[in-house]
């Protein structure tokens, strides 16, 4: 790793795009305008488009890699060509004989101001499976809504639990949130009644988007993991508690979950985050020879940030910090795990951790776990406090990775909630 | 309804695919050849692409629904649409003055001979969702794995119980289906072992394909619901039982269902099913007002069948016969309730009825239920017996609706199962 690289670009010391990340990203100059894949670099978005048109980007003629509405087109190319795209960037933008540092002409026109844009779904998802890999989340969730004794349930441990999510709401940083309505069961009453959630949450995740195509009935070799994995997000899976707690058992989340899963719009490529590699914790008991692997290097050092901007407030509140690194089974035992019965994958899907908690209460990933549903509110630097989140607040999910000097960030997702739609049902 | 409805093509009297009928499907004439829309009548598959091209469907000029390698573009084109062209199928092959009576040249290029055409996915699935509106299947179900007395969640009679599916692993009748492997708990013992599934199993289901893009946060009133069906096919939603009882608690099915869901080729449209709408049951307790719908149409009359052809046999035992008008919940309740806290839905997406038992023991739509969980095996004809799915047997699914004279069948779905992959796990 270079850590002399540094751009004649000014990009802040703090700044979550260095010339280090290089995150992917969709954007355009207008809300309806045309949308195309960009780089972020400090403050500025490199337009693809442009650097590709002009064959600077070490690839072959004439590709279309980033005349596209999403990055699947990229993701499918492959490694060596996300290498290369990388390794020209990194040129394009340190050398003093890059053209660009000699053509302001031509700079002016492959760099964009990033406030000035619209900035999309990243990717189109082919499929979303969300998993629940953190032992600290899932031992509050069962402690909670099951038997504090036996909170974690036996096939946890053995295995990386996940279920299908859905694709469809998969939205990005920036969409608000309509508050979603369902059935939602009181305690004091013997049927459920049809009401906006009282306990809308938020989930802190982060996610893996799969790169390579595979087919039904062949399963991916846990060495050969990783490789199917392009990058990572930032994911918070909104959640509707009350929703959820009726109608999960015994089919899982559906209504509770499916109203969106907001991502941040900056794909961070497996590659730049490859610095920060580090140990997962060490599993007990030992998994079962297809999910083996080494976890000395089988994890990630990401810190990871909610903030909780009140309705109305200028002050946003910090009420979790956590790392990725506590994730109990890795994104390669997750992404085998998925294709071990015969399941294939697809260039796009989205595959998330699961909610990341810490182990302490300050590192819970949650609303239902900081404030142990509803049972300790959060207290608000505004004097308010919080069970669960009220109409009008956002939600804005940070994450870096830091070390050496070397500062690779992921942006935010952020999401302000809006009250839930006025049913008038039609008299019967 | 024209009861004397005729061609002048020779079509079986126990056709599925009668002139009442006109089910849309994707052929092509090689299996890598090129794909395209077609219908099925009586032996025969018409080109819609012929008939697009010399503008003799009703249509715009140049439009292009057929030449398509899935049915996606002409679902989306609308109801006025489908029924257009609906209509100038039946005036094109029943009609006297039809120019298709007249020019034979033309009508060789039109009718291509079924069995030697290739048949593929009907649909692009964008995303794929299970419900369990069987009351019987859920009962029984639920007495086989939790509790007898209670076999019945409180929530199943309040909301369509549901979860998401993946989409991916959609496959076409024909496709072989690969035994899955994956951990299974064995009584005996404390930890899981990674086995190939010693409880494969059918799930007898229908599907419908959904007609409309809706926004997220737009929930579709029952009384439009509808209108956003496009047609119905058979589904068989294979699962692995013992994969599935280990990993299903508490985020419902998985790897259990995620190696195979099989569906029919050919898409019955629910105008074609229109004469046979039915009485669904009575629902008690009665719904909450988002879900109200006239029981007295809501249902259709569908006979519904499943076969084992063993491996290496010629003879096909009946295993199960049941009709769809005993589902609880109707199709535009599960849609409807899909909606409700936001979600959106696309053009394509598939959500399977659930496994659709009858109240009688020949009536139970899975192995599971027909054997008690292998503690009633099944005799077959040939003498051997069956508790689950062996290697080598194939499960044909059919159904058909019939009254006054009329038939709409769906034709059949079928899969073999192959053994499973043998694993070589590296030594660590």
């Amino acid at each position: 790793m270079d850590q002399s690289l540094t751009s004649f670009i000014d990009i802040a010391a703090d700044s979550d795009f260095t010339l280090h990340n290089l995150p992917y990203g969709i954007f355009s100059e207008t809300p309806e305008g045309l949308r195309r894949v960009g780089v972020a670099l400090g403050d500025w978005v490199i337009d693809l488009t442009v650097l590709e048109q002009h064959q600077l980007l070490d690839l072959p003629i004439a590709t279309q890699y980033f005349s596209q509405s999403s990055l699947n087109a990229f993701i499918a190319a492959g490694a060596t060509t996300w290498s290369g795209v990388r390794r020209a960037l990194q040129y394009l933008f340190s050398s003093e004989r890059s053209v660009l540092q000699q053509d302001k002409a031509l700079l002016k026109q492959v760099l964009l101001p990033r406030s000035a844009l619209y900035l999309h779904l990243p990717i189109e998802v082919a499929g979303y499976t969300d998993f629940y890999s953190s032992k600290e989340h899932a031992t509050n969730v069962g402690s909670m809504f099951r038997d504090p004794k036996h909170a974690l349930l036996a096939n946890w441990s053995e295995l990386p639990v996940g279920y299908n999510g859905r694709a469809s709401s998969v939205v990005v940083s920036g969409t608000d949130i309509v508050r979603p309505s369902g059935q939602i069961k009181l305690v004091d009453q013997q049927r459920p009644i049809f009401s906006a959630s009282k306990k809308l949450d938020f989930e802190l995740e982060t996610a893996f988007i799969v790169a390579k195509n595979t087919q039904l009935g062949q399963p991916v070799p846990i060495d050969q993991a990783w490789e199917h994995i392009f990058g990572m997000v930032l994911l918070n899976d909104w959640s509707a508690r009350d929703i959820q707690q009726w109608e999960y058992v015994p089919l899982g989340p559906f209504n509770a979950k499916t109203f969106a899963s907001a991502i941040s719009p900056w794909v961070v490529t497996l590659e730049a985050l490859e610095p920060f590699r580090t140990a997962g914790p060490v599993q007990d008991p030992e998994p079962l020879d297809y999910l083996k692997e080494d976890h000395r290097h089988n994890s990630f050092d990401i810190n990871l940030s909610v903030k909780l901007l009140p309705a109305g407030g200028d002050q946003a509140d910090v009420i979790c910090q956590t790392n990725f690194k506590h994730m109990y089974w890795s994104m390669a035992q997750q992404l085998t795990h998925h294709t071990i019965a015969g399941c294939n994958l697809q260039v796009g899907d989205l595959m998330g951790s699961g909610t990341i908690s810490g182990a302490t209460v300050d590192a819970y990933g949650s609303l239902l776990e900081l404030t142990w549903n509803n049972s300790k509110p959060l207290q608000l630097s505004n004097g308010q406090s919080r069970g669960f989140i009220e109409d009008g607040d956002s939600i804005i999910m940070q994450a870096y990775a830091e070390k050496d000097g070397i500062r690779v960030g992921f942006g935010e997702v952020r999401n302000q909630v809006l009250a839930a739609i006025d049913f008038n049902f039609p008299v019967k």
